[in-house]
């Protein structure tokens, strides 16, 4: 039995204690997006420092401006590459809590209507139980073996869900801590259930939050309605104009940078066979509501777009108020592709704003993130090794897709540390990332892990 | 001394037992937007009946579907006229509560820069304090005289800030205990701190929420951004495409029924001396919103207009979710003059809506109240004999103005009482109605009660 089989066997007779370490970090509410709960964030990186060194790695916990980082190191045999695994420990907010079927901080392993057990609590896909896979993977080979066969530093951010902004500046003090030969990163889907997936085109990001203001106090709609500036009124006139009949947005030089995708690749995105149909019939819609002219799946995966991700103003409780409220906000978010500039992008947005706004309103804007979008190389050497790794734990050809989503650590890695990223991620498309009922199905978990321990092992070789 | 000069001076002397006696009622947190107050609005009910009882109306709480109706009665001399009095003892809901200088069911007087003492607190102004001043004026003229100079009926609603959906089937109901030879409502506002006003006009009402629903859970924007449909998104148009360019609302039909105002009405109350500065620079606007050609007066009283006076969707607490929410909605009231027709308004809104939307996605509508624009007959000869009692109290000549509100109950009466009302009321532009440190100048209570002791001694002449 050679050391591999031994760390996979070690992985199949141990997955009760592993899914035990992982409810322990589900239970800690590691919501970053809310100032209240960032003791809870504290109390996961340090769950995870701890657990780390029970393997035997060097960590601790780096303090940032914001939630802390935990970094950890371990040695590789002399001559052996190292990586740099990313991963994050914060999680989304959980609203709407009525839709939840379960607590979301109480993990529980449940057996779906296919018959496959399925573990339920939020961050269980996004992203404790996708890091834990690589853990786990770390542990195992540290037990049968007594060391891991390639150098390791370990980054757990406790950021991502909320712009990461501690992340720039961390990578800045850290160049040389995390100095390594390539990046893995474990925060993104599989293809479908049976085949693996690395995401090779991620989308960037511009993340914005604006607030209108109008009267100096909210007023009564009989007495001031039409004439007296409604700031939803406006807010909702300015967002409509953000994109025009044809789904494409308005901003000036919006699409700077945006390239076609080749004829050719569109036609072996066509091949996968993941029509309109399929990708938004899972969601229960059926119209693609992008650019006309490109599917569902070119709109997500090469296309840019602006969406609303809270709108808020006036009265939105039980019942009525004819109030025209003094301000009212939104917070909207850009999905950038090819080469859009973030930076100018934002400004744009800012300035579309207020050349719309009547001259006795005002508009305040609040920076929520940004990053460009990613391009990787299908010529690095690591690719084909994760490849060919993946291939012998799930026995079939690892689709090489492009992102919707954006990890814009991703690009810093690239621009800061000159470093590539494999990005290999086990969750599904119906995991409920961001949504009630989040779930990560228990062979995304034990054949994740698994699949780290292969990779990891092909890429010493 | 005559009868009406010793209950003037009754109501002189008895200031602060009145005061009293609001602020109970004001302590009390009957709003009936939201069912949580529902017991809050029995009381304010029951503490009415009780103290009608104590002047020696035959009073009674009549129980409706929604909040209960108190319906008092008091006989006056034979041959006199009987009056129907109406006030609501419910009030909008408190929100922002963190922007109250005082707690909103605390009332207290305090001196303002002006150096004139206010009432705060909710419903002081909106209608607590207003349906006060006619209760006290009855008080005093049942302690000075044993009697009152009119028979008297009173209604008092509870639900007038929540779309009055049990008024109709009440007032069909009890047509023959309310039959009167004039409504007298007291829930209007001054012409200014000076000047008493009689609203001969008052703007229609259609009350609508709409939610759409487009995919069947939340979703990540990055990974279905631009593919799923937006229900933000789609909110969005469809609000801002309800107005044109020049401030006109487009569904069809609207105008129906909208007559311009004639030119010689125009001038009048361009004469008024309420400029576009004076109206909108007092809430720190500058720009009328609505309709261009108007003036901000003219698009307040003669013009139809659309407002959102609640919008909701997605993420809207601090920092950042990037989420396509299931849902998204808003509250959208409709103003209405002339002859325009809630019901058809009603319907045409819903078309709209519908025929805007994608086909996987749906929209589901809820009505919020609803009634047509009122214009009085200036021929009435109570309205001349008002205008005379005011002028007696106030010193100036009554200001017959329209008004932008709506108070549906008015339109009942008429259309199914056959009644007119008299619209006479103390409030004040700066009172903050249905906004925080909503306030009553006690000038306004006490000659309120004057006004009213005066006006019912008028209308027995």
């Amino acid at each position: 039995m050679n050391a591999l089989n031994q760390v996979l066997t070690n992985l199949d007779n141990n997955l009760d204690g592993a899914i035990e370490r992982l409810f322990e970090l589900l239970r800690i509410q590691s919501i970053s997006t809310d100032p209240a709960y960032g003791p809870q964030c504290v109390l996961a990186a340090d769950w995870l420092v701890k657990d780390l060194q029970s393997i035997g790695f060097d960590a601790k916990i780096s303090p940032t401006a914001g939630q802390p980082m935990v970094l950890a190191r371990h040695e590789g045999p002399a001559g052996a590459p190292h990586v740099l695994f990313y991963g994050h420990y914060d999680v989304q907010p959980v609203d709407p809590l009525g839709l939840w079927r379960t607590p979301p901080f109480e993990p529980v392993v449940k057996e779906g209507s296919d018959g496959i057990s399925k573990i339920f609590a939020r961050g269980a896909a996004d992203d404790k139980g996708q890091l834990m896979t690589f853990v786990e993977a770390m542990r195992a080979w540290k037990q049968e073996t007594g060391g891991l066969p390639v150098g390791v530093t370990i980054l757990f951010e406790g950021e991502e869900e909320s712009g990461s902004p501690s992340l720039i500046p961390f990578l800045e003090a850290h160049r040389k801590e995390l100095a390594a030969d390539i990046a893995l990163v474990c925060d993104t889907s599989m293809w479908d259930r049976q085949t693996p997936a690395i995401a090779t085109s991620l989308r960037g990001l511009v993340g914005e939050q604006v607030v209108i203001t109008a009267a100096n106090r909210d007023l009564h709609s009989g007495y001031y309605g039409a004439a007296a500036a409604n700031p939803i009124n406006i807010l909702a006139q300015i967002l409509a104009d953000l994109r025009d009949a044809d789904g494409a947005v308005t901003l000036p030089g919006f699409y700077d940078g945006v390239a076609e995708v080749p004829a050719e690749l569109r036609e072996t995105w066509k091949n996968l066979g993941r029509d309109d149909a399929a990708l938004l019939g899972e969601v229960g819609l059926s119209v693609p509501a992008g650019e006309k002219g490109y599917s569902a799946l070119e709109q997500t995966w090469s296309r840019p777009t602006c969406e609303i991700n809270g709108i808020w103003g006036g009265y939105s409780d039980p019942g009525f108020k004819t109030v025209i409220p003094a301000e009212a906000g939104a917070k909207i978010s850009f999905r950038l592709v090819g080469d859009q500039d973030p930076d100018k992008i934002r400004k744009s947005f800012r300035d579309f704003v207020t050349a719309r706004l009547p001259k006795d309103c005002s508009a305040s804007f609040e920076e929520h993130g940004g990053g460009r979008a990613i391009q990787l190389n299908y010529e690095l050497p690591e690719l084909e090794k994760a490849t060919k790794a993946l291939k012998d734990e799930w026995g079939r050809d690892t689709a090489l897709v492009a992102m919707g989503g954006s990890i814009p650590v991703v690009g810093s890695f690239q621009s800061m540390l000159g470093m590539d990223s494999l990005l290999v991620g086990f969750s599904l498309s119906d995991d409920n990332i961001h949504s009630p009922n989040e779930k990560y199905d228990l062979p995304s978990f034990h054949k994740g892990m698994r699949s780290w321990a292969r990779i990891v092992a092909a890429l010493a070789e």
